[in-house]
């Protein structure tokens, strides 16, 4: 039944995630013949340096043209594992072009342009597969599209940054600082030397702005993403939550309004009860929620990162991608019919946990709660605490638009005796 | 863009999920619609007593003739939810055979007979999709078929039946035997009027023999899978678990042997550490580990049964069958190639937990350690209880093949200074 000649594959970068594939793709190559129904053959490999193409690599199919390889008419599949908009977006756009399918793990790209991509493929009838994006090798992207395609999702809430992950949960272990953790985040391994793209959550607002997208069938694109990073958590926020129950996480949420007319998406730190099966998520791992109305809550958990995590799920699309090449078949495209807006963050409605350094005097307490009223923002919970003629005020709101919620900081910021605002927080997960 | 045709769909079956599945079809028929890209028509419900359909359901569209509905040549994609072999079989070949795709929940069925009905599929150019039948609407059986089918997996691991989670849950939790905690779960709904498919291990057997099939690309069929139900587990049990810092799970366990060349599936009730994060599965819920080179441990929980959730994955098989009928293409079919030999228990790695009441007298001790070590049963710990002249011996070995554990246990029945053994299970998760 198998016929002969092999679909042949273009690999485009070879760092630790690319390097992995070829030793996938080689190791395994007759079962992956097995499973797509024709042998798969790795025709060619582009890289910046080809000097620093580590051990395994053949070295006759390396070359430093990446635009040549991906136009090239004979290749069946494209995969893109360089990273980053440009030269990226161009290959893929001349690999949809010159015929082939597309497999890429590129998030920022797909954030920041995804629609033109699948237009393209849909175009030149290709297929442009992605799960290796979002978490690794935690399937969310097929789950999403193809498993709950009959379902309606509401809510997607998860850890989707490895790198903050074990930096928040080294801080939340030992009581460590942000520096010293992210310090020994990098000397790990886990940051990169310049941790901007974690830390700030541009990685997780591009995931997060996948993952909307996939979820509501909405074109949802990195700047319709809310960002916090965590540079500014302190230890002293560690310790609050701790006195709550709870923990702080770097969360991506994408959220249906209650009145299914708009969607919000964000990426911030936030509290969450350590009941909450994502408290217990440890070190550089990643986990989502997935809510929807019939399946109810679902959750997946796996390794976020790391090259062969993310090379099982290029691999998964891989398979995917040659089986649909050798029946003339295509994957599902786009589907982002429902068009819905995504609304600003003023409108998400959410809880904050504040603490406020205070002057130690009569009717404060009822000044605070004045402010708080006029706003319109409901007080779950005040704990007053006083130490050395200092006293702070820790109060959590209920469910509020977040709009109210920060005006209510603000004006609270002017009242002579709030002395500062030691800590804003939003409590997630209950 | 939308053709006007619709497609058209069979319903066999409206029980709970059958109605759920009516449910979606009405409320959200312009989502699946926009989602499948042509409209998606509800053409005929086979049910056995018309007169107990649901509310909501149209009844012109009623019939009792399952046989005729399953042949109408103008059927696009059947769904069965009926379960059971027969007429479930007949009515599925039937569909392939008159040209439709088939969507089912049916395990038994699959886990008795699978083979045949791919390779019906097969023939007549149908899918056959089945994510309704192992854990709801988890995903699963997608994951396993595309998102993994680039890596080797090497374990799947889970807790697959909610009923007897629930029983095993509230033993628990409460100290309540297995009668009780039975009862309870019959009077909420959990457990069915007869429990047998689900008490005696049965139903999640199928799964595991569904699930080891695709993970191992084998074909697995009921009976090569080793089943022991939950109905000899008592309070006494339940509290040795607790003292050794673990609780008590029904697990499906699929594995590939060490050395890759067969494979293993059993369901049986084991003691697992209280950290491993199937021990805070709680209630009904299931959640299912796959472990495979690449892509490391993966996690997927949610809720395993219930007539929403279960109809959320049979409306994703439907999507996915609807697009390939639009577009002439086929789902991947059953892969079988790697037609790895499926192991006996005997030949299982694993290790024992055992409680043996013995005399109390000096060397009964060394008696016992010597038929362990005569089986080649290495001892990990010995616990020593006297009680009013009665002795008690806590034994936990290391890892042995199951067929020296379970020699060791009956030679240790036939030693005089053994009045009985209490409680055997095994450990696993670590």
């Amino acid at each position: 039944m198998m016929r002969t000649r092999p679909l042949k594959v273009a690999l485009l970068g070879c760092g630790v995630v690319g390097s992995e594939v070829v030793r996938i793709m080689t190791t395994h190559a007759d079962d992956l013949a097995a499973r797509i129904g024709a042998p798969v053959e790795l025709a060619g490999i582009a890289v910046r340096r080809p000097g620093r193409v580590r051990a395994g690599v053949d070295p006759s199919l390396v070359t430093t043209d990446a635009a040549g390889l991906a136009s090239r008419p004979d290749i069946d599949v494209v995969v893109e594992v360089i990273g980053g908009i440009e030269p990226a977006r161009a290959l893929i756009t001349s690999a949809f072009e010159h015929g082939a399918s597309v497999v890429t793990a590129n998030k920022a790209l797909l954030a920041e342009d995804g629609s033109t991509l699948h237009e393209t493929a849909e175009k030149h009838g290709g297929d442009l597969f992605f799960e290796a994006a979002v978490a690794a090798a935690i399937p969310l992207v097929r789950p999403l599209r193809e498993s709950l395609a009959g379902d309606k999702v509401n809510r997607v809430l998860g850890i989707v940054n490895g790198t903050t992950n074990f930096i928040l949960d080294r801080m939340d272990s030992s009581g460590a600082g942000y520096s010293e953790a992210l310090d020994e985040a990098t000397a790990l391994g886990y940051a990169e030397a310049d941790p901007t793209a974690d830390v700030e959550g541009f990685d997780a607002a591009a995931k997060a702005a996948i993952l909307a997208g996939i979820a509501f069938h909405t074109r949802v694109r990195l700047d319709d993403v809310h960002r916090e990073g965590l540079t500014d958590v302190t230890a002293a926020d560690i310790a609050s939550a701790k006195r709550m129950g709870c923990t702080v996480k770097l969360l991506a949420i994408c959220e249906r309004a209650a009145d299914g007319r708009s969607v919000t998406a964000r990426v911030h730190p936030a509290m969450i009860p350590l009941s909450h099966p994502l408290a217990s998520v440890r070190e550089a791992y990643n986990a989502v929620f997935v809510e929807s109305d019939a399946a109810g809550q679902l959750m997946f958990y796996g390794p976020g990162a790391g090259g062969a995590p993310t090379a099982s799920a290029v691999l998964g699309d891989l398979v995917a991608a040659c089986r649909n090449k050798l029946n003339g078949a295509r994957g599902p495209g786009e589907s982002a019919y429902a068009q819905l807006p995504v609304s600003p963050m003023g409108e998400v409605v959410t809880r904050y946990h504040i603490s406020l350094d205070v002057a130690d005097k009569p009717g404060v307490l009822a000044q605070v709660a004045t402010i708080f009223a006029e706003h319109g923002v409901s007080i779950d919970t005040v704990r007053q605490q006083g130490k050395d003629g200092d006293a702070w005020l820790v109060v959590v709101t209920h469910r509020a638009p977040d709009a109210a919620l920060s005006a209510t900081v603000e004006a609270l910021r002017r009242l002579d005796t709030v002395r500062g605002v030691a800590s804003i927080m939003r409590v997630e997960g209950e």
